[in-house]
């Protein structure tokens, strides 16, 4: 059936039985070129009868779909011309795994953080109105992601002004880890309604039994009454403002596109809330939904096989553990992200002093305040790009009152095949602009440990930041951490390199590769900048280069520029680190190598610097040019 | 009997009577010491009795309140030990505007930012809990805070988990400027409720009479069954897990008392529905609370003249009507700041065009990118320090998929009395990082309709940023703006001052009053930088002075600087800006001089970069130092 489909309308033509072949076919294909290529399985799996359903009922050569955090766009992205390239899915100048414009004119609005979806079709939606153009707008968002802020700001304005658009809640009882919070506990009320579970529990039994789960062939929830179908009221909704109609069974083709057809038809804010099973159809996906969100390449017929690699993440985890248990006033804090921060096993260690708010950075980074002006120890272990959405609050609420608490930031620098909406090449730029903070980062793996613990004791707002993955070589640990001091790592002459975190690592490669005889810096500390050592490299006349997995504009070899232009430093000093602009997926080292972050452009950097035009050219009294 | 309270305590003496007594009090001593000093005066006059009631019912000795804004936190101030300090209010070294740690440990966290205090005191709360700790802990927030995000994300978390804490939603109708969004339909509906008008109507009429309104006397409203009084139940608030009680008349002592009596009782999270009316007891500021919400000093018995004097925000609203009328794609925005923006006129004018979004600055940043996407061109007008909320959002969804649209960023630079919460000091820094945008910034009030008119037929991301208030000289027009091009506003010799926007006002006076000879540069275009100029000021071996109303710290010194460093610069830079801290209370002047940003330091520095030590020393052939 797949075959037939190539371009979103040909799903029209399709009979009912045709589109449930289809979804199975569509199932098929997912595993078979995730399980391959690696990327988001679980949800994609659970959006198949959605996505049929929306492309039956709409026409996207003028309606505008939004799907919400968008990395459960893959069955849109299979059934609007994009299919052929999935081999290719999540690779560097491949298929993208989220929306992206410049891929299809049938991805209008791209995403990647999540609760935008309702905000951006408001916009689409009110632009439309004024232009008197007729067309339909739909945000799908998961029921992680409308308890989020925004999606919440949005849905206010929303249900105020009565705007024509659709909002489908897929409602998989989950986010990334496990879901959160007031809304979340609402929509698991619904489901202990006897009714909905007898619905739940039929569609359960129609997955036994075939290879990966069958093609779902009958359901007990019908439409009973046209347009509404309500097993349970939904007060929360109603009272926002908006005509609520669930829940549907998301699994049913022809009950969701009678709601959708119907739903099109009213001229105000409509939400459609659809109950979908993350990882459908997939035994392994729907048994373990959180270890299926996003995967990398597995043996689709054995499923996924955990192993325990080192990373950043597990070693910050088991630290935290470790320090939990000789300090009782130490918690954690995290936004959705439990796993991902390596966090699980504090969280069942230590449930009462472990917090998870949600997809909600803005009130986790508040909220870590509070704990704090309440004698915590509060460590907020969140993603670099993520805690984008605490920046005010990071700013106001913590370093204007100079509250003491750790902010743990993984994944920061490149993280590789999330891409543009992903890499965390931000963070040092965002936090050094903040005065009161301190920001420091381990060099390899066994430096973190004793950065968190002297975290801990600090007494200071510590940003303690640290890449995805593990180490590329060994590097001894550091011997002691002492607030604003750097560490020699190698000691060479002529030419220092300052590097930050893992980009030490890269530093020592091309010193031993290339013999570049450069003396080694780790700055350990990104602020304060350690001056001493600084002037000293002034007064050694050396010349310097900076090393750091973040944008040039306001990172760590812009703060170090400045200071050394304010000292009258009269070498040459070169920043390496990224351009000003977005940086798209791929795996991080063809990402490192097309920025130019390598031990090959390390070696050109440092020769350029060990020839020295400035103090090399006075050395020798040429003062022409 | 005000002068009988000298300690939070000495109000558990007073009977009833007496509170009602000072309640009358409170209100003279309010209107007498702001009319003087200029403050928040409408929000304070509405919870007087408010405060009463919370002092007479908690010891904050131990339990805590933390007042949302906190610009209604005056009446706590005055009861808590400080009333003598009020003829400094918001003045340089003065009593705070806000809640301030450092000026009584009564203030147990500060505010300033909407929407904070239900995540801090929940943060508090786990905190106390984990302790086992037996303390209250209060929020007081406004109906307008409790529609933003951050609160939502806050409601949902203590509803999901049933932390014992207390919200009063302190609901007079309106934020700063008027309401807007769902929950404020559903709050105005409990309005509508008949029996509750007629408390209303009760109210406003005790307060006829007298000089600013009478001492309340009898209410109607009361308690029926114990805790709970239901004019009408609240669906909302209980949906997401809360004790709902209310809606109570927030000027009855007597009725609030009980309520935070009985609520203190209870083991769960309360939401008190407490109804105000802003402006309360000053017949002028009632009659118009938007105009008395922040006020310069004015005559208290014939209230506020309004002049119409020329400011930045003015001559924006202005342009934006103009610039309407021309092209009929163009849209405002704003987040509850339609008359801080200057764009109450424009809201009247093209109403279908107008979007005030509420105090949600998220969802108005993603929705402005949607209104682009949906073919307008959108101008969301917000205060600098507000754009924060939505640093994620401009970077993500704006500047990711490089979206055309307009920044109108008023309030940036220093605001003055509003102090550290609201400085607009970050921008250049926080803005510089992101890739696609463009800043730019008029050097004075005629340059900014040019400006505006340029960004918004630029079809690109633009940033435009001006200060509060108006122009300290004169200065001529802008002839052309290019992107990316800088304006020679004064031709000199040897040093070049690079400045940004009003700045260059200062460089002008500075380099008039001392003859300094200075070549004065105003940098329209802070990103993207005017390359070319610069590396013709590099080869004419100027030495350069920036000048910014912004952190130092990746500002727009910083990118210059790094620019000049890349480009083997010879010269001395030197940045003026503000230090890595943030800048307290007190008028413009003083803050500027404080900071050292004034024409006596502009006058040393560019005498300093005329002894031109690096080029100058290197003309004489002198290499030793």
């Amino acid at each position: 059936m797949l075959e037939r489909i190539n371009n979103p309308n040909d799903i029209k033509k399709l009979t009912l039985k045709e589109k449930k072949i289809l979804a199975y076919e569509i199932r098929e294909f997912l595993i078979d070129n995730v399980s391959k290529t690696g990327g988001h399985l679980a949800s994609n799996l659970g959006v198949v009868e959605l996505t049929i359903a929306l492309l039956s009922c709409f026409d996207f050569d003028n309606d505008k779909v939004v799907f919400d955090v968008g990395h459960q766009s893959y069955v849109y992205k299979i059934l609007t011309g994009r299919k052929n390239n999935f081999s290719k899915l999540r690779k560097y100048k491949g298929l993208r795994g989220f929306p992206y414009k410049k891929e299809s004119k049938y991805d209008f609005f791209e995403t990647g953080h999540s609760s935008t979806s309702i905000s951006a079709c408001l916009g689409l939606a009110r632009a439309r109105d004024i232009k008197k153009d007729k067309y339909n707008i739909i945000s799908v968002i998961g029921d992680g992601s409308i308890s989020s802020g925004e999606s919440l700001e949005a849905i206010n304005d929303l249900g105020f002004n009565k705007t024509k658009m659709i909002i489908i809640l897929n409602d998989n009882g989950m986010s990334i880890s496990s879901n959160v919070g007031g809304i979340s506990s609402y929509l698991s009320r619904i489901s202990i309604n006897t009714k909905y579970l007898k619905v739940k529990n039929k569609i359960k039994h129609c997955l036994d039994g075939t290879k990966y789960g069958s093609v779902p062939v009958k359901y007990l929830s019908r439409i009973k009454d046209g347009l509404r179908t309500f097993l349970v009221p939904s007060k929360y909704f109603e009272t926002m403002g908006l005509t609520y109609i669930g829940p549907v069974d998301g699994h049913d083709i022809k009950l969701l596109s009678k709601v959708l057809n119907q739903a099109k038809k009213l001229d105000k804010p409509i939400i459609i809330h659809a109950v979908t099973k993350k990882g459908k159809g997939y035994p392994f996906a729907e048994a373990n939904p959180d270890l299926y969100h996003a995967v990398s390449p597995f043996d689709k017929e054995k499923g996924i096989v955990v192993t325990q690699k080192e990373t950043y993440s597990s070693v910050f985890g088991k630290t935290m553990i470790d320090l939990a248990s000789k300090n009782d006033k130490l918690v954690a804090i995290t936004a959705a992200m439990k796993d991902g921060v390596g966090l699980n096993e504090f969280f069942l260690k230590y449930p009462s002093r472990s917090f998870d708010v949600g997809i909600c950075e803005e009130h986790a980074t508040t909220f870590t305040g509070g704990l704090a002006s309440g004698g915590m120890i509060p460590v907020f272990a969140v993603y670099s790009t993520f805690l984008q959405r605490g920046f005010d609050q990071l700013l106001h609420d913590i370093c204007m009152q100079n509250i003491s608490a750790v902010f743990a930031i993984d994944r920061s620098g490149l993280v590789g095949s999330d891409g543009e909406t992903h890499q965390g090449i931000f963070d040092l730029s965002y936090l050094s602009l903040m005065p009161n903070i301190t920001i420091i980062s381990p060099k390899c793996l066994s430096d973190l440990p004793k950065l968190l613990e002297w975290s801990i004791k600090s007494k200071k707002i510590v940003a303690l930041r640290y890449p995805r993955g593990g180490d590329e070589i060994d590097l001894p640990q550091i011997k002691e951490v002492k607030y604003g001091k750097w560490e020699i790592v190698k000691q060479g002459n002529g030419v220092a390199i300052l590097a930050v975190g893992k980009m030490v690592q890269k530093a020592v490669v091309a010193n031993e590769k290339y013999n570049l005889n450069a003396t080694i810096i780790n700055a350990t500390f990104i602020k304060p900048l350690d001056e001493e050592l600084l002037l000293k490299l002034i007064s050694e006349k050396y010349n310097i280069l900076t090393i750091e997995d973040n944008v040039i504009n306001g990172g760590f070899g812009s703060n170090v520029t400045i200071f050394l232009a304010k000292n009258n430093f009269c070498g040459i000093i070169r920043s390496m680190g990224f351009c000003d602009r977005f940086i798209e997926q791929g795996s991080v080292e063809e990402l490192f190598n097309q920025e130019g972050l390598n031990s090959e452009n390390i070696k050109n950097m440092v020769l350029e610097l060990h020839r020295g035009r400035k103090y090399g050219k006075r050395k020798k009294g040429n003062r022409k040019n």
